[in-house]
């Protein structure tokens, strides 16, 4: 159920001792923070293909040792990508914090990443964009997109924005808690963050996890459900021939473009692939 | 524990061909979103009585069969009535989005039925109220009200409104998250209304359902909380003379008027029921 | 993992007879509703010593037998305290409305105790900082503060402020759902708490302790999964060297001082024990 969009992060340099090198996944580590910024040079649109999902598998692995060194995951730039519900969970259960800085459009597995990280910081600009589009072609947010947002905005505004493929910007998204807080520039975004990693890895690292498991415990969609979830989709999917039908039109309009309408505007242009336009929804 | 009061929805016209007729249940259906009003002609004020509970249950038996011709319900107009906890909570649970439109006061079992629905649009006319009032003869809301509203505005304003009782105004309730959205005018909610469902029913069915089933799984009370809690309160209330001598004085109370000062105001009025003033609580 | 922060509460007057003493716990009593200020005039700080605890538990006990004459508590003024996991457990249950009214600090043990009760009001004064605070010496909130803030804020923002033991002011409070409401006077909110607790008090018992029945079944962690935290908290503790000193440089820096720098401004303070400064953060 999870087809990416790419989410433009800001990127953030250099590669550090520790963390040497996982091929696509570029990291930096400075005083507890870690920053990975997900760069598959094989692929010209980024793709998350199996050199990124083998890199990021590692990363996360080393990560969940309770390295007690790092405290803090920074993740930005995040590219298309397709269904790695294990992979994603295991990002929410990480020992360290971590924070997704946004700088892009992040709809489908993209904002399933952003709620399985822990805090979500973006900019007020309006190429953010974010969204569950699962259903617009049947499907449903396998990695438990839905059931977060449910969390943090409340299980009606939850299923108006999901069950419908709405987009929603950035100042709306901090409004209702969808993202913790939307800045005015890029600059001021990456300060915020910055400052927050430091200081939160000042901290020893019991407290972080502790903290984590509680709020876990009692916020966070337990692996079943979404497990079950993604198996309930698979097989309604099987079942269901306008899924497969409209899985086909959405793999061919999205075929021959990396960047294309569809991508930057996939709230307005999916009515194109059911044949309608907006004034006809009115009507 | 759930004594309704009138809720002023919006009626919305015609009779379509599938769902022929529910007796006091009118059906509309166009475009996969089925428009569904409860009208009582056989009661001059639209009380939810036997036919009202058999036509309706009628209906939301035919939807679970999971039509796929009927992707989203919009419900409009709700008659005052009486305890039907499995009535609401099949709504919750059924394959369709569910979209409830509100332009009058929403109260005990009718606030229970806006979150029994997928999400509640309203105007902002100062004759939209909404409340849990049944505290205030000494019950709790039976269906579940009040635990759905905890995922919605958080334990603290639930608690708040619900153990006063007290009525809350629709731009007030947007900014808590009560209601999805307040719109100025009728007409602008009816539109917003009007091609959100008809943008939802556009997708396949399996994508509507699949989200819904995961969104539930993480916020809605479960079933046997919400039966286990209607028990508890008959087994209070038998043990409770209290509750039996207000009961006794709310229904004469409210006998021999259909749309009086009690139910237009509640909030304020049920102080008469306890022969004090506002002044006097103040003070 | 609860080393409290003085809450310095409004006071309110008088010793009723039904509840007539609890030593250090002075209770009122009027119209159903029972004020309880926690002042501990053996300890110059208000220190929540071995007195304090055992009047408070007997206070808990007694309104734990669901007295029917008083329906809702309000508590105001709250020392410095240790851990008393079971204590503020046995609050969140009580079969009584409970109301905080918070005019100062309220940190650590003293904003777990602000969530253990139904509804949370302060002003707007600057003087009004609430935070959890145990990450920042390598603890976990160990009575659930953490997992109450997730349900009012999201775990988004509840993750932000915890993990980075952030003073939130009353006002940011207010808008992301941590309190209730922040009044503009300290006059103004006790009037609203006074007229709201008196409403409450008009209704028959069994209404209020139902609904917070079905809500706490929803909305509030498991007794379980706090213990288990504080539990896990501890093990990682004894297995954490880091903690250990950190928490030995935390008593020796607090130790001299009873409303110190530290106390006051805890958020920025901290730094100084991690040997870093604002600026430095910040590069």
């Amino acid at each position: 159920g999870c087809v990416g969009f790419a989410l433009l992060f800001a990127l953030q340099p250099a590669l550090a001792a520790r963390y040497p090198s996982f091929g696509t996944v570029q990291t930096t580590n400075s005083s507890g923070v870690l920053n990975a910024v997900i760069n598959n040079t094989a692929s010209s649109t980024n793709l998350f293909d199996y050199r990124v999902q083998a890199d990021l598998a590692n990363l996360i692995e080393t990560l969940q040792v309770n390295d007690t060194d790092i405290r803090v995951v920074v993740f930005s730039s995040f590219p298309d990508m397709t269904f790695p519900t294990a992979l994603l969970w295991n990002i929410s259960r990480l020992p360290q914090a971590t924070i997704a800085m946004v700088e892009g459009r992040a709809r489908g597995i993209g904002n399933e990443f952003l709620m399985s990280c822990d805090m979500r910081f973006s900019t007020t600009s309006p190429s953010v964009l974010l969204a569950q589009l699962e259903p617009s072609f049947g499907f449903n947010p396998g990695c438990g997109g839905a059931m977060y947002l449910s969390n943090l905005i409340g299980r009606g505004r939850a299923l108006e924005y999901v069950l419908s493929a709405t987009d929603i910007d950035a100042v709306t998204a901090e409004k209702f808690g969808w993202i913790n807080r939307a800045f005015d520039t890029s600059a001021a975004m990456k300060e915020y963050v910055h400052t927050l990693a430091k200081r939160i890895a000042l901290f020893p690292p019991a407290g972080i996890n502790g903290t984590k498991f509680g709020v876990n415990a009692v916020s966070r969609p337990s692996r079943e459900v979404i497990v079950q979830k993604a198996m309930t989709i698979v097989d309604m999917l099987a079942a269901s021939p306008a899924s497969q039908a409209y899985g086909a039109r959405f793999v061919k309009a999205t075929n021959n473009q990396s960047i294309g309408e569809l991508e930057l505007n996939y709230g307005q242009a999916l009515l194109g692939l059911y044949n309608v336009t907006e004034e006809e929804l009115k009507n």
